[in-house]
């Protein structure tokens, strides 16, 4: 039984973690999501840096087999530093979404959003080129999005969501067939985004990553339910009620730690 | 020469800072913004008193005569920690806000909007009906307001900027004669708000407070030029360019501090 760590700013990596639980049933995982520090999209290499390296100590405490960096802005600036500081293996959302971006398109012209962190590191837009080098890469922040997911105003009938959506996205539109959702929030807004750019595949980390874990893990079958926790390092019951519409199903409970 | 020490989760508080500076030439002032935790807004009281005091505990140090905490979610939690644990008088911009909205009002009927985690606190409702037991109160979060003023979305023509708020302000409307703008962002986002609330008073904090802290502070003629410091936990570099805005002077230079 293999046992995963999975650590995001807050609850967007949720989204990873149900894609884990739905595809790798038999793996134990435990996620720390770091509520009293959201978000990381809008702050620096450095400190983004830092936080993760804290998470990631925390989760390697507990017994990990290996760790996924689900926050698309640390898997941008902080997986060399994770690398060199933990023991186990360490994935981030990066290089699968990029992967996948490249088998996907057919025109080589791939759009990808996300954080202002994400976009500023140049991570998806270096991975692309080194898988793809005559790529074409349109990178564009979208700093709106988180706040829009969290506030719950995700419909694509809203005029204000499909405002938004058609202020960011108007550069990209027929500009590109393939993009990256570089964010974990952004697949909540995946109907707005699709209806500014018909026709173009949206590639979601979350999936992405999902495959590439259950390549990595030995293959077992289920000797016994797995198990999972939750770990925040804001108040608990904050995170109950958001965490539910991110992962698709209830936490029961989430436990309180400092990092 | 008095020493005034202000404390933000990030860039909001220079608004405050701005006012005391038009209002107060002859103090110093040393700013700390707590970029690398911004928001505030959407944490748990805890976890706001529990930045909010390292805060005022690195301010302290450099040595103050008076504490402004600037950012309206820790006044409306964190007021009671603070002053416990400091030796300088302690002012929150709740106080000073509520005063001005009951002095304002004629219908006895006062808006407050905020972050959640200030309106969720009920420290502005509290206050004024400490002030003025029949006022009635309405009190709304608009949690996209820090993120729309954040990306420079404020212009009153703007239909996403107006859309967004008319849908947080609707309830308001012909309800209210007075409105606490409970929040340092919401300033940048004044034209907007009037529009959907004509005729309505907006009560700004920044410039309920400095009328305070000018009865606080000893009278004292402009000996020297006044210094001024600014701190930031995240990095500075980030900082300048968006402080401008905020400040509506140049900021010259930022350090950064661990907390």
């Amino acid at each position: 039984m293999s046992r995963i760590g999975i650590f995001d700013s807050g609850v967007g990596g949720l989204t990873v973690q149900r894609t884990i639980l739905d595809r790798l049933p038999g793996a134990d995982t435990i996620y720390l999501g770091d509520t009293a520090r959201v978000p990381y999209g809008t702050k620096s290499a450095e400190t983004v840096t830092q936080y993760s390296l804290r998470n990631a100590r925390v989760l390697a405490r507990t017994g990990i087999d290996l760790l996924v960096v689900a926050c698309n802005t640390a898997s941008a600036v902080a997986l060399p530093s994770l690398r060199t500081a933990l023991d186990v293996p360490v994935l981030g959302v990066v290089e699968p979404g990029a992967r996948v971006a490249v088998k996907a398109t057919r025109s080589g012209r791939i759009g990808v959003i996300g954080t202002q962190g994400t976009i500023a590191s140049g991570a998806y837009q270096t991975e692309i080129h080194r898988l793809r080098p005559d790529a074409e890469v349109l990178a564009l922040a979208c700093p709106l999005f988180v706040p829009l997911a969290e506030e719950g105003w995700t419909d694509p009938d809203d005029e204000i969501v499909r405002g938004i959506a058609r202020r960011y996205l108007a550069p990209l539109a027929g500009a590109i067939d393939v993009l990256v959702l570089g964010c974990t929030h952004y697949p909540l807004l995946r109907g707005a985004i699709q209806a500014e750019l018909p026709g173009v595949a949206l590639v979601d980390s979350a999936e992405a990553i999902a495959a590439e874990i259950g390549e990595r893990l030995p293959a077992n079958g289920i000797a016994r339910p797995a198990t999972h926790r939750w770990l925040v390092t804001d108040l608990p019951e904050r995170f109950l009620p958001v965490a539910r519409r991110f992962l698709g199903r209830e936490v029961l409970s989430a436990e309180h730690v400092d990092v």
